[in-house]
């Protein structure tokens, strides 16, 4: 079976596109027209997913928004896995972060139950913390280093003994870490400086970069940047919240083929 | 209405106990004698909240645990909410760590949707990640400092420049953020020298300990090092799963006496 990084480069090579679609669907954001449906959400999925899977080299799910709907976001959860076409790898955006005991629960549930391809993890707890997700084997596990918020100043910025910042001795700590899994890093698009020395740090990781779109982090720099490596560059809210219209497909549909023209996987001219 | 914290100062005044009862309810571990129940958790938890509510200041609900029953859990997290005693400060046990946009979800599913009193997030992000937790009035934000893991080496207790470890960092940063709730700090028992540093530190606040009981963290040591200050000791399995027979409810409530004694509030002689 194809490990979620061969099919992370098969999808990239056919569709030529680095773009990952995110997927947080928040309930004050559905479109009008779907307002008055029964089952807003899962229509705006069922339309909003075909019309860009087309550009999509993975989908991004963020837990936090599923678990907004409460009993029936697990459902949507559910549902939402089973409308993605199934070449395409699909990242949980779970930030889990727990001691061994539950992150070993966090691992069971991502793995096995909801059968995804990638997962986000919090590596403030350390390795013991992590080591339950590498144990599943032909997974990424994206360890967060430098995220795309102003808080990442607080403590991810903050010099080390060694001279590194925390976040660059997050990555070449985490990439000593050894599993059945792999590693990548989750790097936000509103810094590149520093998504510039997580390459020069990790340059043959998956890097996926958040905060492009709404975040106003630029897509073009950082591809340049990245060059050839594997990269994966995240939209979410500018695509799936593209139109507030009856066309909330087709421009969701227009804005990711937009992106994906920027993070093409070979630049053109 | 009384805020978390005076809640808590109350419950422990009437119960002289400092002890808070962790739920994970893991489907692996429930009792024999319940299995063939259509709903085993259910019932288990609708007889060991009873039979040990009289020894607890607090109870302590794992989310990823609950998640782990997929589409039923989440109604089994609020079953179980249901059926705490109205008096009894409940701590969502979140691990929420995200960006803004998402962390402001996470909060209002805490305290809007559950209604909790308490919940842990995890400050790796910084300040704004923690934000808009802080932004409810009168409920208690418990940041993780220490935890009671192995990898809590790896970053927590690295040092930072000025001489402070990464969890003191953590600590003092914390204690400067401003909201309309009260921040704690999550200590683990595990590592007594670094819980009498976070008290050093945050000598009024309270302190969240888990790590007692499985974990072998020294309880009584602990209590001594602590003093009069506001604490919260956790056991989980050790009260849960305290036997495995037709008498799971009373052997939970006899772990719960024993370890609420060990916790007491005014210890005895």
């Amino acid at each position: 079976m194809a490990t979620a990084s061969q099919k992370l480069l098969e999808r990239q090579r056919q569709t030529q596109s680095r773009l990952c679609i995110g997927l947080d669907p928040d309930e004050h954001l559905v479109p009008d027209p779907l307002r008055r449906e029964r089952e807003p959400w899962k229509r705006l999925l069922q339309e909003v997913v075909p019309a860009t899977a087309p550009y999509a080299c993975a989908y991004k799910l963020n837990l936090t928004f599923y678990l907004a709907f409460g009993a029936t976001g697990w459902r949507l959860l559910e549902e939402t896995l089973s409308l993605l076409p199934r070449d395409i790898p699909v990242i949980l955006d779970g930030k889990w972060g727990d001691v061994p005991h539950t992150a070993t629960v966090a691992a069971r549930i991502t793995f096995e139950q909801l059968g995804v391809d990638a997962v986000t993890v919090n590596p403030l707890l350390g390795m013991d913390s992590v080591t339950p997700f590498l144990a599943y084997s032909g997974k990424l596990i994206f360890v967060l280093a430098r995220t795309s918020n102003v808080g990442a100043k607080d403590f991810l910025c903050r010099p080390c003994p060694t001279g590194y910042l925390l976040y660059e001795h997050i990555v070449t700590t985490a990439l000593g870490w050894s599993g059945q899994a792999e590693i990548g890093f989750v790097v936000g698009a509103t810094a590149p400086n520093d998504f510039a020395r997580v390459r020069q740090l990790a340059p043959q990781s998956w890097l996926l970069v958040p905060g492009v779109g709404i975040q106003g982090g630029n897509a073009v720099a950082l591809v340049q940047l990245n060059g050839y490596a594997p990269l994966i560059v995240n939209v979410g809210r500018a695509i799936l919240y593209a139109s507030n219209g009856t066309d909330f497909a087709e421009a969701a549909a227009r804005a990711a083929a937009s992106f994906a023209r920027i993070v093409r996987l070979e630049p053109e001219g």
